[in-house]
């Protein structure tokens, strides 16, 4: 390695892709990408920036605060900064002072002026903007195909990356469970088809976990900071969920009711190789009476529908902890975890109550999201490639004596048999430049006499 | 056309990309890559953001006035903002007005300072960067295909966009004509194997300019100015340039050589069934003695190579006017032109002296950019469309009476004979709903009847 000049690097938290791991990016890509026309979902693209306004409009929980901010430009951004100058100025001939003055409400607003635009931080937020303003042009229900990068500027730590992709699939327009079938079925095909097995979906609704939490007694109000507790099950346990409940001010009754309901279910979620709705009936029986939820009955149906379609290589699982990080989930939710791994490497769920914010009236809309990056990097550590080309030539040519027209016409007849040939100057060691080849991949050479007539190709015999 | 919320379009300048539109791009993205994948380029990825320090470093000519800046986090920002603060306060107190301090170096030296990144206005200063920052673990020569977006914040007009993609591929490593021939080989194919025919490849070279200039008599040090006035031709003419050179205070008798030189050249380069060696030699005997000059051997050779290789479906024009903006190019410049349209779809050249800024050796280089959006525009425009999928089946239920499991069964049976089977709800009007499905590319469907033993899949005729 040569010592890296710092210039040289890519911002803190970014990355540069080298050619390996894109090859192995773009056929992910390219088989998730045809899973999902497969089932009749068609690709759309919205711009990386989207207005400041929108962004900040709160669908985004915490991302809120990893927003990349875009600077005003020209006159836009001069009227700002003139205008703090000149607050500062008056301020100062009222005998008042820079600290005062950087806590005032009016500078924080010329703060937040400074910046008219941002990058996205999901492929959520992009499309809701997109249907409302596409609808008239989209058909319905719109099933959409989401690829693409977003944004955030988190604390920069192994494995996370500030920007990063996502394959995002969407359902609008359809109400309840056959919009879930499909995304189930879809992204579970997509997985299979990059040669995943052995993962698991972890399904919940979001109205369950609220009848559940109502049913301890915790109070309608505060339901947000009870789901953030339990949000952390798996890295705190039920213990560490009591804890911050208990600090955060819950009634004890309540904690004391939801701990029983949760310890004995714990283990039936831990134990793996239950699945489907054997499992899904033994964890009903340990939660409290919903006999007459109809979330708990459509919860079953998806349930079942999906579970007589596994193929034995995954399985759905009934997790009644599941919270899913996002305030916008009005219905199922669902998340997917290869065996072994930690991070779930999907999820999504349904949002019927978001289009209407933009539009004036309401329209189901039900998603799936693939952690792109998750995947790379399981793929990576296993060290899965794209299938070589078999018929890869390199045509080794010397710079100070060859003519271009010559080697202009023996490439193009080589062309005709190989699927990939590339024109490679001489160096001074053949053999070693031969090894160098076939660690490149390439399976045939030929080094180039100057008679386009007498083209010798040879077989590059790996290791020798 | 529903009225459109003003909330939902996208920001200036950036558009929504719908699902017709995107299978275009996706398709030509991939018939690019296959193309490039078969002479031996393999794609690189690179991040959306990159350091202003490195984007402001002054190859970006006028693109860098240009840049979207991000706006600095947290503590850098509000660091930047007391110190703008405090130094306000300061001068306020010393007597001085707000009009002052926003004219002062301080100011502006603090306003550069609330931006840490921006994001990239093209693929080659990134490369340049990601080169140095990889070359280790890079095979020599390196052969890079980047395919991603860029921004600038150019003034919106009909056609032009702040967020659009280009397509390059550079060879970093290989000096002279080796280069040119496959980075100019590879795009013409490309541009073929998208269906582009009668296109012209336009070449110069940079060297011969500076001479050509120099003969004339102009200023060493200020043949930028005479550039930037030669590249106007195709919209100003030979007495727009005359104008523009006796403006910028260049020298008469110069101009008038130039003009004498130019005069009789242009009929030839407006003669577009010219091409190849013949058209180069009639150029070269309207030009004053070049005749040991190794750049219009050298030339030679590429035009005579690429020439013979056109299979008759494009040529390539040698045009001693042509300039190309960046200031960056050292050799041969190259730009590709569809008959009937006036902007170039694809340009490029050699920019030897570039790496070197990163790293202390020099490193041969030279790239060649596909201008995505103009490409699209043109096949856009010519309603060319990717091939339907011959095998698509939409299958139809009815959501208060059909059971999700039977309906997953049925898709199930279904997927085996179909490419692309799409869930959609019965809606009113089964006659509408079908003319509708053949709109949208559907070939057959399935109203389905509530039994997975009986699927009764039909042809769906269009227009009946």
């Amino acid at each position: 390695m040569t010592t890296t000049n710092l210039r040289s690097l890519p911002p803190r938290g970014m990355r540069d892709l080298l050619p390996d791991e894109v090859a192995l990016r773009d056929w992910a890509t390219s088989v998730i990408l045809q899973t999902y026309r497969s089932y009749g979902f068609t690709r759309i693209e919205t711009p990386a920036i989207e207005s400041i306004e929108l962004l900040k409009r709160g669908e985004g929980g915490e991302n809120l605060q990893l927003i990349y901010e875009i600077l005003k430009r020209g006159e836009k951004l001069e009227k700002v900064l003139e205008s703090i100058v000149t607050q500062v100025e008056g301020l100062s001939q009222a005998g008042s002072t820079p600290e005062a003055f950087l806590q005032s409400p009016a500078f924080k607003q010329s703060r937040n002026e400074l910046s008219d635009l941002g990058l996205r931080f999901d492929l959520t937020v992009p499309l809701v903007r997109f249907y409302s303003n596409n609808q008239a042009n989209l058909p319905n229900p719109f099933k959409s195909i989401q690829i693409g990068s977003v944004w955030r500027a988190e604390s920069p730590q192994a494995g996370r990356f500030r920007q990063f992709t996502q394959c995002d699939i969407d359902i609008i327009g359809v109400k309840g469970n056959f919009a879930e079938l499909e995304l189930l079925k879809a992204t579970a095909d997509a997985l299979l088809n990059l040669t995943f097995e052995d993962f698991v979906i972890r399904i919940n609704d979001r109205r369950l976990l609220q009848d559940l939490a109502l049913h301890c007694g915790f109070e309608r109000s505060r339901l947000d900071s009870v789901f953030i507790a339990v949000d952390k099950l798996d890295k705190i346990g039920i213990d560490g969920i009591v804890k911050e409940l208990k600090e955060t001010g819950h009634p004890e009754p309540a904690i004391e009711k939801l701990k029983e309901i949760f310890e004995p279910i714990k283990p039936l979620l831990d134990n793996t190789a239950l699945g489907g709705i054997e499992q899904f009936q033994q964890i009903v029986n340990h939660l409290p009476s919903f006999e007459n939820s109809e979330s708990l009955s459509e919860l079953k149906e998806l349930v079942a529908a999906v579970a007589a379609q596994t193929r034995d290589k995954y399985s759905i699982v009934f997790d009644p902890t599941l919270v899913r990080g996002m305030g916008y989930y009005t219905g199922p939710i669902f998340e997917i975890v290869v065996r072994g791994y930690n991070h779930s490497i999907a999820g999504g769920g349904r949002y019927d109550r978001m289009i209407e914010k933009f539009i004036d009236r309401e329209v189901p809309a039900c998603g799936f999201s693939i952690g792109f990056e998750r995947i790379v990097a399981i793929m990576l550590e296993e060290g899965r490639k794209p299938a070589a080309i078999p018929n890869k030539l390199a045509f080794i040519y010397d710079p100070k004596r060859d003519q271009l027209a010559d080697v202009a016409v023996s490439l193009n007849k080589l062309r005709a048999d190989f699927e990939e040939v590339s024109l490679v100057p001489r160096k001074k060691e053949l053999k070693k430049q031969l090894d160098q080849l076939v660690t490149q991949g390439f399976s045939h050479f030929c080094a180039f006499a100057g008679d386009p007539e007498n083209l010798n190709v040879k077989e590059l015999a790996p290791g020798g």
